[in-house]
């Protein structure tokens, strides 16, 4: 079974890294990490470099397809490689995936019209364009469709165990989880902006690449 | 501020990119990918190649270390260039600190000897070797020795809150936290081997490296 995970310039790096740690340990799952060219793509900020290995053209009927989110999405919507790959793909997938603002190149593809979907809590207005019914929700499925969409970064974790259940069984969902480890204890109940207070938000807009 | 995180190769590739991605926002904070040598160090498996942008003579005094683990760390134990760097640095941080089988870097740096620390559940024994006394608790942190260890995998992301917290305040983290909007949601409840079935630590056995 192989999984493609499209890298892009000022990509996200957990929304990738997320799904392909809980997937990559299973005998059966090969995960590859695809791109417009082969080499190093770098996060928003610069900070981190992350290595393309095929192209887009290599790989042209992935089983499952997990497009991460990031500033650098804003840059695709348009259309070109990444999008058309996507809408290309989806037709032999067992699931086309998104996490975080990876929603949006999903929209872009025409994958989402017509259906609910969720996205980083800061591209709900974007994914609203593209004939998706943005809901707040960790995980949202479409089983007919086989379109599942995350909501922001760690997001991806969660549904990465939800598709190795879907893929494989719920026991090959669970030693993925037992190996990483996945019983989070976040110190703050802030996960998401309805729960925290004026001082949190007005602190955050003053963090890096928040805003294209 | 800055956070140096080394990259070897083998390593389990989520243990540094959830502390990154908590911490990289923040406006006073440069995240840096240190390692023998510039170029690219490829994951335990081979399917992911990240970036080293930066070697360990070039980041003499990190304000904060932050070593990932994976079995990659297992190579390392007898000492080299990784031990060396975090024993030399560790005096002049604010916080050395590890994530996963990281705690193994730690302790044969010898700053882990008679402290408690955590790790991941498969390293528990070889931790022990170096005077630590392991503990199942998600995040250890001795703050007079400035040495904070957290358990497998994801715990890093927690730990990386809690840092946040010491090294700016809590709103900070808090924003962080929303921003990656950390809400986890795990479909199941099987975060720890002690949760878990015979028959999924049957099917964890068959896992691609899991053991070393």
């Amino acid at each position: 079974m192989q999984v493609a995970v499209p890298l892009f310039p000022r990509m996200t790096a957990l929304d990738a890294i997320g799904p392909y740690e809980v997937l990559q340990r299973v005998p059966d799952i090969d995960v590859v990490f695809v791109g417009e060219r082969r080499g190093e793509v770098r996060t928003e900020n610069g900070m981190l470099g992350l290595s393309v290995d095929a192209t887009f053209a290599d790989i042209p009927s992935p089983d499952v397809v997990v497009v991460p989110g990031g500033i650098g999405s804003r840059a695709l919507l348009a259309g070109g490689p990444l999008v058309d790959w996507v809408r290309a793909a989806h037709p032999g997938t067992r699931f086309t995936t998104s996490v975080c603002s990876g929603a949006l190149v999903l929209g872009a593809a025409g994958l989402l019209d017509g259906l609910t979907a969720t996205t980083h809590w800061g591209a709900f207005d974007v994914l609203a364009r593209f004939g998706a019914t943005p809901v707040t929700q960790r995980v949202v499925e479409h089983l007919p469709e086989r379109i599942v969409t995350a909501a922001g970064v760690s997001a991806g974790i969660d549904m990465a165990l939800r598709l190795l259940e879907l893929l494989v069984d719920d026991v090959a969902a669970q030693a993925a989880q037992v190996f990483i480890e996945y019983d989070p204890q976040p110190p703050f109940d802030a996960g998401h902006p309805s729960k925290v207070s004026d001082e949190v938000r007005a602190r955050l807009a003053e963090y890096r690449t928040v805003r294209s």
